[in-house]
């Protein structure tokens, strides 16, 4: 058995063994949750806490149920832009600005080596999608075996890598219902369209569907948590919530009992494109069918006509899809849709991911309490005008200060009202009285 | 009669008896609508038209039940930063990037010359709060007289200004609830703080309210638009939603009322700072209290720890409020609770407004359709990798091009991924099989 030679117990069956451990005794500290509830919760599989048992030195995190909401930031080359150095940084600011976890997603470059210097470079939990090397080392994606993609995992796994998104859920059976829908943009998810041109091309069905079984057994053998990846999200709000996108939730949701009854950590990813007045629905769907597995949302983008600005487009749909149980957000860039993002890019939708995943934690069971009073701290500090304590609290203390500094009042209070201050008008008007 | 000098008959009390104005059939085009139903609209008062009779070569805008969401670009100088160049700059930025009207909320300076100025420099709706000017001219905002209340806003009226906030809802009543309220931030209006000041100085209560019959009179002369202001907003979201605020909105209820009646066109301003699961209540309560009235938003924000990315958080709580049922959002910028806005913060506070506009209108009644008319042509352009008709439909195009110019592709694709694009390998997959 593989797991003899890995991984004794995985984090999901200690915690069904009720054992608190280091990692669960970490993320309830972070979190204010009792440990023995954490691990009730990690048994259910309702909080994952992705560690690979080769990674050392993690941050561990947890993300799910009662948890507050994490944000990651994707980072990674292209075929066309090759910098080492560049991703370096990319890390370095991402884990600067909150980012709670690392994805790699390169596909250009020495992909082994650029997966180890990243990961070398941060404590946080680090992911990939196996699919993007195992494609890029053929000439054509449609040459891989399914021997390949299998290595590729064990490879990533042997590494070091915590979790991996894993499009499982892209089969025979959803392809079909993508092939019957009226989608404008069939496919955008890369591994997802990397997967579909294999199956059409080779006749054969998605060997991760096929054989997830095997793909489990080497996930348990380093303790790595999947994520489901979310191969048949739409590429635009008029594609969202379509049968293909609520087939592929369902194989998703088999797949995570599965991978429950293993002992592996899993979590599914979710869209995408969603109109606004569907991101309760998409959501809440979403948590019943996988009874309550983790839910990994990138964005979701809640219009299309933005390019340039799908950072914001998508903090106002994550923001939205926390308040309604996703837990876990992708970052979007500015350049989404239009370009890889340079460094400022990745800092400022790390930034812009973060505030989204705060508003969501202001009304979220388990966190409302300890994210509202952190806006209650700025709230008082306002009130007593004290600057220093403002920058203190604030999200980008930076940028808060530049900002400030820029056009600074005579006054103890901002440039915009000076001497005539609300606040300090009443506040002395209601002492008066 | 004071309506004997001016205005023979409001816009309103045309819309009452059926006849389609040229406002009307102006806007009724614009929002795709037939006049009729428009007409019946205003008639009713859900649907406001700000346009003075003094103002020459207006561009109307329709706000309300049924129109697309507007949005609103304040400008002026404080009592430390005054100059009109930019000022003036500031406009024709904030009408370049899809403002719906211009509010002059100037404290410093030449306040009939700044006004005046400003008004030339554009055509659309442009809106003023009287009560700063008539408190900027006395040594002490509490030696303001009655009188020079009521002036102010007949100077405004005459040089032509098409809506005014005023917050008549401020009065002994509300001033109660707030002296017997828990807020850690009491008052952050600026108007509402020298009401209250003034009231509480004084010992007398408030004349816009207490005369209000005058008011309607002086704006029903010149065809005003009265904005109803949000003097018992809460500051920060550990006050929201308290029995101050509701009890302003009561006043506010009755007050549109009575405004209606006259005649005169009236729409109700709101909060403010909105914990995100408050948003629906707030707005639809709003909505009912004031038997649908035009819905005037600022914000609302969904946390305080962002200062320099306040129009981001505005953005989150606008499309949503959007979602529910507010009409008219005011742009917030990133210098928001840090200094006045200059240039560049104004352009980014539009665009980003403009965006949670847009989102509101993807699923608001009346709007959809045509809102997601233009996310289909963009997914269009999309699946066609059609990038000059991208930029086309893109919100800011510039930007758009900027980031895409700065790491373009080889391919025809972008360069996140380039040869390896989703779309197209998908597209060719499908296509063979």
């Amino acid at each position: 058995m593989a797991i003899e030679r890995g991984c004794k117990m995985t984090l999901m069956d200690e915690a069904r063994k009720g054992r608190i451990t280091p990692e669960i005794e970490r993320v309830a500290r972070d979190e204010g949750i009792k440990p023995e509830k954490l691990a009730r919760l990690v048994a259910e599989g309702k909080v994952v806490i992705p560690r690979n048992v080769r990674r050392e030195d993690i941050v561990p995190r947890g993300i799910g149920k009662f948890m507050s909401t994490k944000i990651n930031a994707n980072v990674g080359t292209s075929r066309e832009y090759i910098c080492i150095e560049e991703e370096i940084e990319k890390v370095r600011v991402a884990e600067k600005y909150g980012a709670d976890a690392i994805m790699d997603l390169s596909t250009g470059g020495d992909l082994d080596r650029i997966r180890k210097e990243l990961m070398n470079h941060t404590k946080l939990p680090f992911g990939t999608v196996p699919i993007y090397q195992s494609a890029m080392e053929k000439d054509a994606v449609v040459n891989m075996t399914s021997d390949d993609m299998f290595n590729t995992v064990r490879k990533h796994a042997e590494d070091g890598v915590d979790f991996m998104t894993i499009h499982a859920g892209v089969n025979l059976n959803s392809l079909e219902r993508l092939k019957n829908s009226e989608r404008i943009l069939d496919v955008v998810s890369r591994g997802g369209a990397f997967l579909i041109g294999w199956m059409i091309h080779n006749g054969e069905d998605n060997p991760f569907y096929r054989e997830f079984d095997y793909l489990l057994e080497i996930l348990k053998e380093y303790d790595v948590t999947i994520s489901l990846g979310d191969g048949m999200r739409p590429g635009c709000i008029n594609d969202a919530s379509d049968r293909a996108k609520f087939m592929e939730f369902i194989i998703l949701g088999e797949l995570t009992r599965r991978a429950r009854e293993a002992g592996v950590q899993a979590m599914v990813e979710g869209p995408g494109h969603v109109p606004l007045d569907e991101v309760e629905i998409s959501v809440t769907s979403m948590k019943k069918i996988t009874d309550e597995a983790p839910l990994y949302l990138l964005g979701p983008l809640v219009t299309d006509i933005a390019p340039g600005y799908d950072h914001i487009v998508g903090a106002i749909g994550g923001a939205v899809a926390g308040m309604h149980g996703a837990d876990f957000i992708c970052m979007v860039t500015p350049s989404e849709h239009l370009a890889l993002p340079g460094v400022d890019h990745i800092r400022e939708g790390v930034i812009i991911t973060k505030i989204a995943a705060h508003v969501a934690d202001t009304v979220k069971e388990g966190q409302r309490e300890r994210a509202r009073e952190l806006d209650r701290q700025m709230a008082i500090a306002r009130k007593e005008l004290n600057w220093e304590r403002q920058f203190e609290l604030a999200i980008d203390r930076e940028r808060a200060e530049e900002i400030w500094h820029g056009r600074k009042s005579r006054t103890k209070a901002c440039s915009m009202c000076g001497d005539i201050c609300a606040i300090q008008l009443v506040k002395s008007a209601l002492n008066k009285s």
